[in-house]
């Protein structure tokens, strides 16, 4: 049995450039189950496809292979990267979409040189189909890592946010917005009190409730996510907000 | 082998919630083939989902785990579901998601009270992932449904129009208006006589056709759909109307 | 061990009608792999359909079975079809989906008219469910092509337009436009010549490059596709354009 192979792309369905993705897999890996985790990532969006990643990667068996491609820059001199990182592996453009893997977990990494393990006949354009299929194809088969290229020691994170602390605040800001309308932050629970108070942009959300049930409808909230962060959410409703949105944790006396 | 797994969600995938909950299945029943039925229902759309697991479930052999998140009341005092019916099993929230199956068929139902058989860690607003998908990947592996939690003897069911007969005529309604435009009713096959004529909102569509063939381009019909039920259409083109729009079939003479 | 299939349409997914074929597939050949190519193309467009399958079909393994269900015409006279080319099986309606397999290799075909191979109980207007699926699962299990109807040697295909060369200039036109904005064109490759320039809508583009990171940020620019083709693409943007737009390639003196 192969390894499972997990997709993240914004390729889209109907151009059939997906399909051309899983049949490359399929032909080398054939007895591979492809699951797709999201084919409508933004366009070059390649911070909301490592945010994506960051909620899936771990919780696939070891030997899960996820292969991630919005890569803006296909056919520029950026390096293609697989990695391995918790018995996990990972394929995709070095452009900052392991950003989270990287910042999250140990990890090995090799720059994808060895020909043999690509496709037949490389495009300028679709290193998705005739790079990334093949390779993840392969260690779906259990190639190694090091067979694949030689050893990178510094593939590309972009910044991340961080929250701080001034005295009993802490700041942070909203880093992704869920299509349930949610605002999640990147304030970890465990900075946390009991008791303390959300703001955000001048509004006071009171303490932290446990759910969103445990508000009216209609209502804002704070709670902690399901990935253990901050969220601003509304009940049954969408939050304003944006990305980059400040909020603030406010210990109480 | 393990059973197959279907997931319906209103989750979307370009979070990654879809991927999380795929990889848990895949980490406890590494063999289960995850097939999406869809990942689009409108937020918190019970109804909507309740109509399409009720399009596919029996399609799917024995053994097969429905898995049905959508569930605007997570975290709340809802129970959780499993369900056995016709040998498929069901697994989600219990708010009437299930109504069809449990009007359609045979059922038994526990509440998932047992804790061994979820998630190590378990998240107040995502329990697709913690719950539904660890449960559903234990019934794939061959638990059986009483090591889950006590038997339920009334899980959640909504009102579903019902309709009626007047003399010669049937009244019903439209309860589902699909991707194509076409407009379901509430009424099944069985109600309409031969040479019945169909009207809508005032509007005469003759005799129920066979196909949209039947009619011009542009023209509206009434015909049988392909789950039994009265359909109203329009060929190459989409119907007016919306749920709960009242449509009358009347008995010729 | 069965094939994989590959499911291509125009259903959506939100209605479950999706899920009914796979469900019909996965009780006839329970152990058959079904991959999602697209289910969102265009309602009743057949020439995106064709457009997507010509990327992917030959990318599969020998044995796969692609299903194509985009059907305006279900329920009319229209033939149902298998098809084998290179190894790869084909099921769907006979309207011209098939176009760019029946172009570019040698296929057999037959009309789908053994019912022993269908659903037990056929809808007039749900063809996918009751034959297309039932049919590639019986080719997913090793049924052969010529147990399904009888021999077909003229199935639908609609008109391709064909570049045509005028002395030193080759004139094309827009086939295709994908989700990032890049105008597809029937020029293949063979026909242009080193240093030869490329023009659309009387807008010179300069000599064809090699990659989207070949021109400044914004600028439009013309390169050869992943499948071969002339595209015209915007870097990091969208080109405007239509299908049907005209290009030309003219040789360099």
């Amino acid at each position: 049995v192969s390894a499972r192979v997990t997709l993240l792309t914004d390729f889209g369905t109907r151009d059939g450039y997906v399909a051309a993705v899983k049949g490359v897999i399929a032909a080398i890996a054939p007895e591979s189950i492809i699951d797709d985790a999201a084919h409508d990532i933004g366009f070059g969006d390649v911070r909301e496809a490592a945010w994506a990643l960051a909620r899936y990667w771990r919780r696939y068996p070891p030997g899960t292979v996820h292969v991630c491609v919005v890569d803006p820059g296909v056919g520029s001199a950026r390096r293609a990267l697989a990695l391995h990182a918790e018995r996990r592996f990972f394929v995709g453009p070095d452009n900052g979409v392991f950003t989270h893997v990287l910042s999250d977990a140990d990890f090995q990494a090799v720059s994808l040189e060895n020909s043999t393990f690509h496709g037949g006949d490389i495009s300028a354009t679709f290193h998705g189909r005739d790079v990334f299929a093949p390779v993840a194809a392969h260690l779906a088969r259990g190639v190694s890592l090091d067979e694949l290229g030689p050893a990178v020691t510094d593939p590309v994170r972009f910044e991340v946010a961080r929250p701080h602390r001034e005295g009993g605040v802490v700041h942070g800001e909203v880093v992704h917005i869920d299509r349930f309308g949610n605002l999640i932050t990147n304030i970890p629970a465990q900075l946390i009190a009991d008791g303390a108070r959300v703001g955000i942009d001048g509004h006071d959300l009171g303490t932290v409730r446990r759910t969103y049930a445990d508000a009216a409808r209609g209502d804002a909230l704070a709670l902690i996510g399901s990935d253990g962060m901050l969220e601003v959410a509304v009940r049954d409703g969408r939050m304003n907000g944006a990305v980059g949105t400040r909020v603030r944790v406010t210990q109480s006396d």
